[in-house]
C-alpha cells in the first residue's frame, strides 16, 4: 500500500522540490515527521518570512517551490508575502495543514473555516481535497497550476490525519508522471505582423520588463534592439520584480517613471513603443495625464492574460516573453538606417557628506560590487539612486517586491542565495523595511546563508514623506522612526554586524562583510529624504 | 462643506475611537494628514503587530478599536492577526488605504484587488463604497458590525482620493447619530425553563468561558454558583481567551482539557452541564471519545449564533452571558440540600531544579504578582503551569489567543496596557511565540508603555514536540530554535532586559522589573517541554 504522505513525497521529488520553506504548527506534524533525508527543511520564525524565502527560491531557481504553513492563522501570516509572491509571478505550492477531518465541522480550535477562501483572491487555484486519497492529485494539480503561465501560487489545505491515509496505487501512478508546459510562441501571423509594425515604425523604442529575465530572455532582447537600433527603457521600478535588460548597455535610457503623466510625456517622442514582459503599466502615485500622447501606439508582450486584459491602452501578444523576442530578431533583419541611441552618461558619483547620501552609499557598493553578484533590494526611497549607481547587467542580479509589500526582500535574500550558492547575494535594506520580516536574520544565521546585508538607516519613513510632499499633505503621525539599530538587532539574532557612517568606514565594512564567511550586515547612518540618483 | 475626513473623524470622536492603531503607507496618508489633535496613533512596524494591539486595546476598553492598514500588502499581513481578533469577539474597525479610484480598474500598482475578499472569511463585514460620499456610512456600519454581538472585527477599504470628498450633510448627521445594541436577555419562559432544568438537577456543573469577562458576567456566575453550590470549571485554554470565573474560589475545579475523550470521561459524574460564554468546545488534539457521557445534558449560554449551531451536542440559549447569569440568579434562591463542592488543593510549589521548570517560574511569578496585574499569555507549553499557579481571580485579568495563532500575546500586551495604565499588564511569553510580534518591543519603547515581559526559554518549540508524542509521531524538522535571545533583541530595540536561570535571580530581576518605570524584559532559561502543573 502507499499512503497519502508517501504519495506526496515522491511526487515532490519527481518536481525536484526536495527543499521545504515553513513554519511548523501540530496540524503539519503528520507530514513532517519522519522527514526524508533526500530532503531540506527552512525553517522561518513567522510565516511572511518563510513565504519570502521561498518566493526568492522559486524565482531564483526557475522552481516551483513548497511553502508549508500552519493552519488558519499560519497562512493568515502569510497573505501579504503571498500577495507578493503572486506580483512576482513565484511558482508556489503553499501547503497548510487544517484540523482532523472529524473535527472539522464543529470548528473545534485550529480549524483553518472556510480554508480555501483564505488566500484565494492572490493564488491561482485554492482547494482542500474532499477525500484524504485525493490529496497527493490535489497537490499535483497545484504544481500544474504554480507553473503554468503566468506563474504563481496555489494552494492545498490537508486535514492533518490524511497522510496515513491510502492512495490508489494505479490513479496516483499516472498523477504524478504528468508534466504540463505552457512555453507558447505566437504564430507566424502574428509574428510577422508584429515585426512590420516594428520595423515600419519611424522612432520605436522597448520597454523591458521582469518577465524577459524570468523567461531567459535577455539575449534575444539585447539581439533585437541591437538589430532594430532601439533605445529601451526599463519599466517602472514599482512593478518591477526583475530587470530584463542590461542597464549598463549603450541603448539604455534608465528607468520608467511610474505615473501616468511623466510616463506618457517621457515616452511621447516614439512613435511605437514595444513593451516586453510587464504590465501596462504598474503606476503609482497618481499624477494625472495622458496615457501615451497622440500618435503614440503601444504592443505590449506578456505571459499573463489578465494584464493583456487590464491595460488601459495599446494591443497586446499573450505568448512566452523570450519566445516572442526570439521570434523577432528571426524575421528581422539588421534595421536598414535608424541610428543607434546616443549612450547616456554613467552615474554621477554624488558628494559623500555627512551623513552619506544613499547615492553615495550605493555608489560605494558598485565600485566594490561582485561581477556576478545579486541584488536584492527593499530600501523604497532609495530605490532609482540604487538602480543608477549600479545598473546591473547580468540576468538574475535583481529581486525586487512588485506588489508594493514590505518583508520581502530580507527574506527573499535567503532564499535566493540558496537557489544561486555561487553567487553573492546583497540585501539592500531600508531600516524601516527590515523590520516587516525581522526574524530573517535569525534563519540567516542558524543555517549559515551567506548572504551580506547592507541597511541605510535615516530614521524615518522617508518615502512616506516624500508622497506626503508630492501629494500636498502634511502632519501625518507615524513617520518618524527613532532609535531603530537592525545591527544590534540582527547581531542579536546570531549575524555579525557593523555600523558606519563615513564612506571610508563603509568601504572597510562592505569589503570586510564581502571577503567572510557566512552572514553578516553593516548598517549605515544615511540622509533622510528620497533618493533618486 | 463637511469632507469625508471631517466626517470620518467625527464618527471616531462619537464612538471615543481617539486611538488609532497602524502602520502606515502612502495609500494612507490622505487619512492621516493633519491628524487631529485629540486623536493618539500608535505605530506598529508590522501589520500582525499593529491589529494585535488594537485586539488588545478593544478587549481591555471593552471599546470598539481602529485599526488602520496599508493597502493590500497590508492586509495581507494582518489576516492572521485579524483571524484571532475574530476568535477573541474583538470589535475592530479595520480600515486599509485603496489606491485612487480612476487608478484600480486597470490594477496599478498598490491597487487592493478583490479588496472586500482579503479579510472576509474572518471579519464580520467587509466592504469598499461604491462612492466617496459614502465612505461615513460605510464606517459607520462597520463600528455597528463591530460591536453587535458576537463582536469581532469588521472592513472598510477606501481609496485614498476619496478623503477630501464632500458628503450629504443630513444623510451623514443621521448617520454618526445612531447607536445599536445588542446586549438582549432571554424572555422570561426560557429563564423559567433553564432555571428548572438547574433546579432538579441531581449533580450539575458550571463551565465557565471568557463570553462571562467579556460580558461584565463574573459577579452574576460568582452569586449562581454558590446558590446553587455548583462545581466549575474553566472552559478549555485553548479557546479561553479570558477567564471567567475566579481561579481561587472555593467551586473551582481546574481547566477542562481541550480533547474529546478526556473531556466526556471527566463530566462524565454530571447529568447536567452548564456552559457560559464558550463554544462547546475548542478541541485540541484529537483523542477521540465520547463527547458526553449518557445521561449528561449540556446547555450552553453564549450570544454568538455560530458558536449555538455548530455545537455538536446540548441545547443553547443565545443571549447576552451576563444579563443571561443575573436573570437566572433572579430566579433561583440558595438550592435546599446540594452540598457546596470541596474546595481544591493550593498550587504544590514546583521543585527548582536546574534549569527551572516552567512551573518554578510561574510559582515564583504568582508569589509576586500585584493584586490588580494582568496577564497577557502566550507560551503554549507552560499555559496550564501558569493557570495553576496564577490563579488569577479578578475580571480582565487574562488576555490570550483564542485561536492558537501566535504573535498575539506580545502585541495585545501593549494595547491592554494603554487601554489599562493604572493596571501592571504582565506579558508571559516563550521565546518561540514572541517571535511572531518581535517588532512590537520597539513600540514598547518608543510610546513607554510599561508592560513588564517574562519570556521562558527552552530552545524548542515545546508543544509541538509534545504533540509529536502524543500522536506517536517522530523526526520532524523545524522544531529546535538553538541561539535565541529575545533578550538582547528586545533590548535592541530599546526595552532593558535581564537573562537569568535561577529562582534567587529571577526574584530579583522580576522585583527589579515591576519596581521601574516604562517596559522592561526578564528572559529565564527553563526546561524544556511541556509544563502541566
Amino acid at each position: 500500500m502507499t499512503t497519502v504522505r508517501e504519495a506526496a513525497f515522491e511526487l515532490f521529488r519527481r518536481h525536484g522540490m526536495t527543499t521545504i520553506f515553513g513554519n511548523p504548527g501540530s496540524t503539519e506534524l503528520p507530514m513532517l515527521a519522519a522527514f526524508p533525508e533526500d530532503f531540506r527543511y527552512v525553517l522561518g520564525l513567522q510565516e511572511a518570512v518563510a513565504v519570502g524565502m521561498a518566493d526568492g527560491f522559486a524565482q531564483a531557481s526557475g522552481k516551483v517551490t513548497h511553502v508549508n504553513l500552519h493552519t488558519a492563522p499560519g497562512v493568515g501570516n502569510g497573505v501579504g508575502a503571498i500577495f507578493t509572491a503572486r506580483a512576482n509571478k513565484a511558482p508556489l505550492l503553499v501547503t497548510a495543514g487544517q484540523q482532523a477531518r472529524r473535527l472539522i465541522t464543529m470548528q473545534a480550535n485550529l480549524t483553518n473555516r472556510d480554508a480555501v477562501e483564505v488566500p484565494k483572491p492572490y493564488v491561482k487555484w485554492s482547494h482542500e481535497p474532499p477525500r484524504a486519497a485525493d490529496v497527493p492529485f490535489a497537490l499535483a494539480q497545484a504544481v500544474h497550476h504554480a507553473t503554468l503561465p503566468p506563474a504563481g501560487p496555489a494552494f492545498v489545505s490537508i486535514p492533518m490525519d490524511d497522510w496515513a491515509a491510502e492512495v490508489e496505487p494505479v490513479d496516483f501512478s499516472r498523477q504524478i508522471a504528468r508534466s504540463t508546459g505552457g512555453r507558447a510562441r505566437p504564430g507566424a501571423a502574428e509574428i510577422a505582423e508584429l515585426a512590420a509594425r516594428l520595423r515600419s515604425a519611424e522612432r520605436p523604442v522597448f520597454v523591458a520588463g521582469p518577465e524577459i529575465d524570468a523567461s531567459g530572455g535577455w539575449d534575444a532582447a539585447i539581439e533585437l534592439v541591437e538589430r532594430q537600433r532601439l533605445p529601451v527603457w526599463a519599466s517602472p521600478a514599482t512593478g518591477g520584480h526583475r530587470i530584463g535588460f542590461p542597464e549598463n548597455h549603450r541603448a539604455f535610457r534608465g528607468v520608467l517613471p511610474p505615473a501616468v503623466g511623466p510616463l506618457g510625456e517621457l515616452l511621447a517622442e516614439h512613435d511605437l513603443v514595444l513593451v516586453a514582459g510587464s504590465s501596462v503599466f504598474p503606476y503609482y502615485p497618481n499624477i494625472p495625464g495622458d496615457l501615451l500622447a497622440e500618435g503614440t501606439e503601444l504592443i505590449a508582450i506578456t505571459s499573463d492574460p489578465d494584464e493583456a486584459a487590464r491595460a488601459p491602452m495599446g494591443d497586446a501578444i499573450v505568448a512566452n516573453v523570450a519566445l516572442t523576442l526570439q521570434a523577432l530578431v528571426e524575421e528581422l533583419s539588421e534595421h536598414p538606417y535608424r541610428e543607434p541611441p546616443t549612450p547616456r552618461e554613467p552615474a554621477e558619483r554624488p558628494e559623500d557628506g555627512d551623513p552619506l547620501s544613499p547615492g553615495a552609499v550605493h555608489a560605494t557598493l558598485a565600485a566594490m560590487f561582485p561581477a556576478d553578484g545579486i541584488v536584492v533590494l527593499e530600501s523604497p526611497s532609495s530605490t532609482p539612486a540604487l538602480r543608477n549607481q549600479l545598473r546591473l547587467s547580468r540576468p538574475g542580479s535583481y529581486y525586487f517586491s512588485a506588489s508594493g509589500g514590505l518583508g520581502f526582500g530580507l527574506s527573499a535574500a535567503l532564499g535566493v542565495q540558496l537557489a544561486q550558492p555561487d553567487r553573492q547575494v546583497v540585501c539592500v535594506l531600508g531600516e524601516g523595511s527590515a523590520q516587516y520580516a525581522i526574524t530573517a536574520f535569525w534563519t540567516a544565521a542558524a543555517y549559515a546563508i551567506p548572504v551580506k546585508f547592507l541597511v541605510l538607516r535615516n530614521n524615518e519613513y522617508s518615502i512616506l514623506k516624500w508622497f506626503s510632499t508630492l501629494e500636498n499633505l502634511s502632519g501625518a503621525p507615524g513617520l518618524e522612526l527613532p532609535g531603530l539599530d537592525v545591527a544590534a538587532t540582527a547581531q542579536s539574532y546570531g549575524v555579525p554586524s557593523a555600523t558606519v557612517s563615513s564612506r571610508d568606514q563603509l568601504q572597510g565594512a562592505l569589503a570586510d562583510a564581502l571577503a567572510r564567511e557566512g552572514p553578516r550586515l553593516v548598517q549605515v547612518d544615511v540622509a533622510p529624504g528620497m533618493a533618486l540618483a
